[in-house]
């Protein structure tokens, strides 16, 4: 058994959905961040960092999402999630999380996390103001320079498809209007329509 | 033959270090940050980021840290540079490394590279003026939650010392007292002591 540990709208989506992708027994753990649950001594037993996703599994505790991402797909290789058995796609599919992680999601990060980076209040809204363009900048070069079609890699849906998607989700609240990038807005419905995800959204907004 | 886009002081040094471990057949370039040459066209062809590392490879070209450290890991497996038999023990691996580029690179990026994220010269000062905070703050958990000892993931030295070492470079310049950090300053001095790590530095040194 598996116990992934959430937020409702943060990225640990991307694990969520690809737990439930792969078929894995697992059960969620809902970190309340309107109660500031994620600091609380109880969690930060689970994950010092103060943050989601955290992965609790027989062997210890994971936490960031490309390594949660890339060991649930080495578990359950049958559902060929990532290309195991090709170095360079796999690296291209840890390229790509990675730009995500450090990029992406950094850029977004921006708009509620300020305080993070600075603690000038003017700061913080000047950093808010930008999140549109550096957000929208990051979504323009995986459109033009990453994204294959039909999906992230090409020809095969891979877990890089699942974090994509849940870091599009944040678009509208970003500012950036996703229909600047065709290739992410279709890949995005595509998505939505597949049973796992409406699934997973749905049992995290029944929690939330 | 692989040739690595570099820039001196830059992160790219992890993945050259892990280069020359590995004994790789391998040529560097040298991408002058001063003249701006990771924005000129012919390096934005390389990678459309403008960031280095980047690693052209006969199968393509690598950007992204962790992808870059995993790959050479993954072709070289006779230097035994990550747990590749251990899907947990990688997993934790891949975890570490994303830390690094996630979050540890990114509140050191505050510091000379404020202007990705805002626009307004003093929120940039005021970005600045937290970087010795938050990359200290990294730098602490890293080295009471993460560090096993006496190697990152404890007995056997893998591609996460080498990006760690390349990141505690950074921290004079940051404004954080290494000293802070026994079990990292330690690593550090023993990392400079590995005849690769001294003669990658002095390769970058001499180009510079």
């Amino acid at each position: 058994m598996l116990t992934l540990y959430y937020a409702p709208n943060s990225c640990a989506l991307a694990s969520h959905i690809a737990l439930e992708q792969v078929g894995a027994q697992y059960e969620t753990v809902r970190v309340d961040f309107s109660r500031s649950e994620q600091r609380e001594p109880e969690y930060l037993r689970i994950n010092p960092k103060g943050r989601v996703p955290a992965l609790v599994t027989k062997c210890g505790i994971l936490t960031e999402t490309p390594a949660i991402l890339s060991f649930i797909c080495q578990l359950f290789p049958a559902a060929e999630l990532a290309p195991l058995d090709d170095a360079f796609a796999l690296a291209q599919f840890n390229e790509f999380n990675s730009y995500l992680c450090s990029t992406v999601h950094v850029a977004h990060a921006h708009r509620m996390r300020g305080y993070r980076w600075v603690d000038d209040p003017t700061a913080i809204a000047a950093m808010q103001k930008k999140v549109p363009q550096t957000v929208g900048d990051c979504f323009q070069l995986i459109e033009t320079e990453m994204f294959k079609g039909p999906w992230v890699m090409g020809a095969r849906y891979t877990a890089c498809d699942i974090y994509l998607f849940t870091l599009a989700q944040w678009l509208e609240g970003d500012g950036v209007d996703p229909e600047r990038f065709p290739k992410i807005a279709d890949h995005r419905r595509r998505m939505l329509q597949l049973p796992v995800v409406g699934k997973v959204i749905a049992a995290e907004r029944g929690s939330a």
